[in-house]
């Protein structure tokens, strides 16, 4: 399947699981309402592309994956919603739209990223067809992990506590694999625990595949932010459907800032070079893989 | 155990937790701070004291109930942080310290309450021992259900949407059995599945045992929201941790504001008696359960 085809799939899987239970009162249809703002209708979808691409990799069947792939998104489109209230990163624009808080109010965009956070864990905890238990436990504590105060929010924590100070390329290093390549490398990781026994998912060829394939995750995670460093620079506000030069602004520190433009392009150009290093044992099953490093590498938005 | 061992136990337990492996980078120790201010050192810890108690009803071993007790009360204490937002209840005091937003800042009370959703699920995935992975899944789910949009989150959404506004008794209580009722049903339920094997946990017996203890946790469920909008009314700042007449000044419709004080008195004895009328078909194993409940009935804050 092409991009878009995984594109459309999870945005109508997503949007299945949004109708279905979720939307039957009419006291909170607010909340419902803006849950379905912040999930449906937009976004690169990366992280559900990086589940079903690795799916493919390994050969495991796209239905497998369907549930991993939506509640990682979710938990992604949670993170948005938060990062950009008033008290945090204050943004208005988010994918071509106002952001949550503006669409709704402020009360309602942290009530429904709550929720699509607990959205996330409960389709990972219903039982799941032809993936065992441990499996799916598996799953869940990977995501879990990566999104919380060892992952994604302290990420978000440190990217606070930077604003307005410099941090060294370490330190900003720090900050994005927790940030965003946590969970990242959990879309991937998730992915190759999509199995019927645990035995499966243990077996010593997965293991030697699993890490090959988290090595990949870990380089287009951070060339996923050295990217998005400089599209805050050279792209424009209507492409990237949020303010350009919104990092500047704020004072945050990026890539370009700290080690210049050029050296940012080289770091990115090493970082894709690396991920296709990592999946030198695949054949062109991991060929949606590779397209996913291009992809991110070149994107304009 | 009394009630006072389990509260000291919870403690001990959440604070091994919130100490292990979520305070290691010193980048973001606010985040880390801001989640042991919130979750550790008071509250009733009603919902853990409800794991135990069901588990005593049940023959459990305590050692098999500490992790469903502490993901429990995680949840509440990212909902508890959540609601004191100045854009949700706007509260100042909780358990007779400043809130969260208040001692540190706003965008570090939204991030703790996250991370500490986050971890129940973290902590529910992690294997356990002695209770199938089957089982553990099922726990995983009552508590994201109980907690989301069709549970907590959609009884906070009920709330917001209700200030100023008149609610019938009948609308009062779906709020409740939303915003309260369903994280301590929750806790009764998931104690019921703390068992080896997914037969034991789905027995003729367990089965029976479940609909009649789900039934008590409805009652106190409600009473326990009853008493609190009484103690509204009629206790103090002090004694309650938080600010009294806070609902009434909020416009929030109470119980005593629909029904008038005396009716809601008599409600709250009668869902009493309907609590301990469930646990008929047990002995003396339930007597911590009976013991909730009055103190449920009787709490001064």
């Amino acid at each position: 399947m092409t991009r878009e085809d995984y594109q459309q799939r999870i945005e109508q899987f997503l949007e299945s699981k949004l109708d279905a239970g979720f939307t039957h009162n009419s006291s909170s249809s607010k909340l419902d309402e803006a849950m379905r703002y912040t999930a449906l209708g937009g976004g690169k979808r990366v992280r559900p592309l990086l589940v079903y691409a690795t799916g493919e990799a390994l050969g495991i069947n796209a239905d497998l994956l369907d549930l991993p792939a939506a509640a990682i998104e979710l938990i992604h489109a949670y993170s948005l919603v938060h990062d950009d209230l008033p008290s945090m990163d204050d943004d208005a624009l988010r994918r071509g739209k106002p952001t949550a808080h503006i669409a709704f109010d402020e009360a309602t965009a942290i009530l429904a990223g709550d929720a699509l956070q607990t959205m996330a864990f409960q389709l990972l905890s219903n039982p799941m067809q032809e993936i065992c238990a441990e499996n799916q436990l598996k799953i869940l504590n990977i995501l879990a992990t990566a999104s919380g105060a060892d992952g994604m929010v302290k990420g978000q924590g440190i990217d606070l506590a930077a604003v307005g100070k410099s941090l060294s390329e370490a330190e900003l290093e720090t900050m994005h694999n927790h940030k965003t390549g946590a969970l990242i490398t959990a879309s991937v990781e998730m992915a190759t625990y999509c199995m019927e026994t645990a035995a499966e998912a243990n077996s010593e060829i997965i293991v030697k595949q699993r890490k090959n394939l988290t090595e990949y995750s870990k380089a287009i995670g951070l060339a996923f932010q050295v990217r998005d460093d400089i599209l805050d620079i050279q792209s424009d506000t209507e492409t990237l459907g949020k303010q350009q030069g919104a990092d500047i602004a704020a004072g945050k520190p990026t890539y370009p800032s700290i080690m210049g433009m050029s050296a940012a392009k080289e770091k990115l150009f090493n970082l894709n070079k690396k991920a296709l290093d990592s999946l030198i044992d695949f054949g062109e099953e991991a060929d949606s893989l590779r397209e996913i490093a291009s992809f991110i590498v070149k994107r304009i938005a």
